[in-house]
């Protein structure tokens, strides 16, 4: 394998492919030739001991020298490589386990072993977007058996790191998404933490969302970090609220996130297995699942939500956690604001026990932590509620907050957006209908989560009576270009809020 | 819509991502900031009329100034952009198509107009690798109805061009692929043509192969002529061989094929799509189709060959298509080359009736060129076979085929490798059995089809008795490094070529 021999130099070209890994290599390379690698190959690209795959594409005008190749940011990352670092090339053997996708794909049930084959696969970047594409769609549409999903959970944890903690009980709490300003985590966890129950939350950034809960977190204090950084701040704290991506519990979640994202689709097996595995992996024994039901979002249907509790009460058994779900209203966005910082500034308001704080967040949070609170052995069921209320109303739960804060990189205020437009209501009337998806739409048309401060602000929840030309909504935006695209939506879609005429 | 009013200047950078559009733009880029594209976002690139969405790629390191962007090779073709063409750009209206998707993906049927919706937005160049792989997958392992076949065909033809001709009877032949060294195209086709009828042939490239029937005529020809030239060299000689990509019939085809290929999956349903668009879309009438079955090819058992038959009849006969569906055996290569050179040597003998042509090549072509010629009105059923013997044998099918390369713009010597292995017998016996995909893999790491001598020629077909260190097949490459790539697969599979040891 002559090529394998051959020396190449890396060169930066600063090219950023998102999260698939590129070589870019001369069109004339002697070693494309004689290896025979065509654009759109992959290609091993090997540095010491590090392996990758990377898709091949090819440049034909003097960017490159004779002898030089270079990698795209993320395959940069994976290999940790360094300028002038000499790579070698060669054919990737072929992935049996693509074999095992087609077979999916063909309607075939995934045995134990390839579904772990396959995701160690994945963890180990060998999948190109392509492959990660076919591999989610043959789960999707309800393609996974309870098995699988079980089965594709073990995978999950077992390709990346799992935290222990010394304590028996080590809480969490998860939110099937979709409902927009839904943060009661950030309220949650100061509750939990000041209680004395030890929560190492890791959360996620937005998907397709304006914001995520890490993105929230994030205009209040620093998210982004490493297991042993995470690992103290709950050892000091009892809780901390970071960014799952940068604590990598689940890499194979992460890279299937990403095409998850483009394709817009999400497999109910997949999600299940992403979110199981990421609370394995913390170290979690106890769990709260909240599933917001509503017409505009994820789930749809009270029906559809008891399924799906069912399965993640089937899953989570498998792995010895305690489960309880809770169904909850999901017709309405909570709280008032959607988008990174108008969703903190919320936060604020109920953590320090603001009077105009809104108060739907507040019992929603009440209520999970209350739930959460009863998981701890000296707690009798239906007091956990009481419990909760007054270490919020104390002001123990901003206490709490603000150390973890500090203890993450330090408190900060969330920003304030330069650009706002207000739209008001054309007759007199009651809220009837609020469309979530398109007020996400509107905050994500806005900037949000990429400009932290952009987003909506909600002032007309369902039921509420409301004047001609009272205030709806606003939307905030921290470009005007960006604020006109926004607006620009209201002309294509239905009244988002809708306001029934009284007689 | 401020950022669709800046103007962006084109820059060169060379890079090609293979059909993927990608649109290069600086990681500050102020279009960037103020539409809030993120790397891997898809933009809506414009040119005048011309607009295309590519999935955008950032630069940090100054390769582009402020207020220039660059494009993929593909991008540029697209637009058909030169050096310092301004684009704009914005944001993609959301493609209502891929909710089709997504609900075939959850297991409903398309409907005839969201079929003709996703077809047309593929064959814009609007969905990404990852929206295409998904669309496949949804359509792959039989979950496509007769009625969705049907649709999907005419989608397909109604999105590229269509040829028509003056002649009532228009021919056409396709086998369905597999079967290494079936290059009966280019003596059917002659033969056909030297009767009288008209056969405008577009063929494809390799896709998995070691060889496209227009990779190996392009050995002996040009085949990358334009609609009009092809039509030309149609009216002048009655037939032609070129490749179906330069004639561009189908793009929506040729844009999921690539995806297709790094798949490695395919759809039976979007096969047959795929397949009778382009017969249609050529202005065929009449139509042979060859399944070959063999446990080492693509279908497998007669059964599925059966099956596979029924719907192809089923298919044509909705589009007026006369079709003479043909099972074949597939258990052995046929002829002696596996490569585009090497297949292209093997038709010369068949056409110059030299005495070691291999006679399974000419009976096969035989059999397809019978057919064809009963397609003709002046013919009886079973006269076809010696009309056409008598054709090839006459030396007037040579004759024809060489005007014909003249036509598509010059007759030449195919190469001849510069290196070769030559694998011989380890004892005496009979051959028992031949793995045609092993064959066609050695063939794949020698160098074909990019490297046109390389290939896999075969000594010993099936039931040969060989005597000890008789050669059973030898690899041709253009390199050393390729040649042992092929050599360092023989030592990971059994026997390729198996020799039954005689009591």
């Amino acid at each position: 394998m002559n090529a394998e021999n051959t020396p190449l130099r890396l060169k930066q070209l600063g090219i950023d492919t998102y999260k698939e890994a590129v070589i870019f290599m001369r069109k004339d390379c002697h070693v494309c030739r004689s290896e025979g690698f065509e654009v759109h190959a992959r290609v091993r690209v090997t540095l010491g001991e590090k392996s990758i795959f990377a898709t091949l594409n090819t440049i034909d005008n003097g960017l490159l020298k004779h002898g030089e190749v270079s990698l795209s940011k993320y395959a940069w990352q994976l290999l940790d490589a360094k300028i002038d670092d000499v790579v070698k090339l060669s054919h990737p053997h072929s992935l049996q386990s693509l074999s095992f996708v087609r077979s999916k794909l063909y309607g075939n049930s995934l045995k134990s072993f390839e579904i772990k084959h396959i995701i160690d696969d994945i963890a180990k970047g060998y999948y190109s977007d392509i492959n990660i594409a076919t591999f989610l769609s043959a789960c999707a549409g309800g393609r996974l058996n309870n098995v699988e999903i079980i089965e594709l959970t073990r995978a999950m944890v077992d390709a990346g790191e799992k935290l222990s903690w010394t304590n028996n009980v080590i809480v969490d709490k998860h939110c099937v998404g979709g409902l927009p300003g839904n943060r009661t985590t950030l309220i949650v966890l100061p509750i939990v933490a000041a209680f004395g129950l030890i929560m190492p939350k890791t959360s996620s950034r937005a998907i397709t969302s304006p914001s995520g809960t890490a993105d929230t977190m994030e205009t209040l204090a620093p998210v982004d970090l490493n297991v042993n950084a995470m690992r103290k701040v709950v050892e000091q704290e009892g809780g901390c609220i970071v960014w799952g991506g940068a604590v990598s519990l689940s890499p194979a979640d992460d890279i299937l996130i990403r095409v998850e994202r483009a394709m817009d689709v999400d497999s109910e097996g997949q999600l299940i297995a992403s979110l199981i595995s990421k609370k394995i992996a913390a170290g979690a024994t106890h769990i709260v699942i909240d599933i917001p039901v509503g017409s505009t979002v994820k789930v749809r249907s009270l029906n559809t939500a008891q399924n799906l509790a069912a399965l993640f009460k089937t899953v989570t058994n498998e792995f010895n956690i305690h489960s309880e779900i809770i169904i909850t209203d999901g017709s309405q966005p909570v709280g008032r604001g959607i988008g990174p910082a108008l969703e903190a500034k919320d936060v604020l308001a109920v953590l320090q026990n603001q009077s105009d704080a809104p108060n739907d967040l507040k019992e929603r949070s009440l209520l999970i932590a209350a739930k959460i609170i009863e998981f701890s052995p000296t707690v009798k069921m239906g007091e956990g509620k009481k419990i909760a209320s007054e270490i919020l109303s104390s002001g123990k739960a901003w206490k709490k907050f603000q150390s973890i804060c500090d203890a993450q990189g330090g408190l900060r205020e969330p920003p304030t957006a330069s650009f706002t437009h207000e739209i008001t209501a054309k007759h007199k009337g009651r809220v009837s209908h609020i469309d979530n998806r398109q007020l996400s739409r509107l905050a994500k048309l806005a900037g949000a989560p990429h400009d932290p401060a952009a987003g909506v602000k909600l002032y007309a929840p369902l039921e509420k009576l409301v004047d001609k030309d009272e205030p709806l909504f606003s939307i905030h935006a921290e470009s005007k270009g960006e604020l006109q695209y926004a607006i620009s939506l209201l002309s294509e879609v239905d009244d988002i809020v809708q306001v029934e005429a009284l007689e």
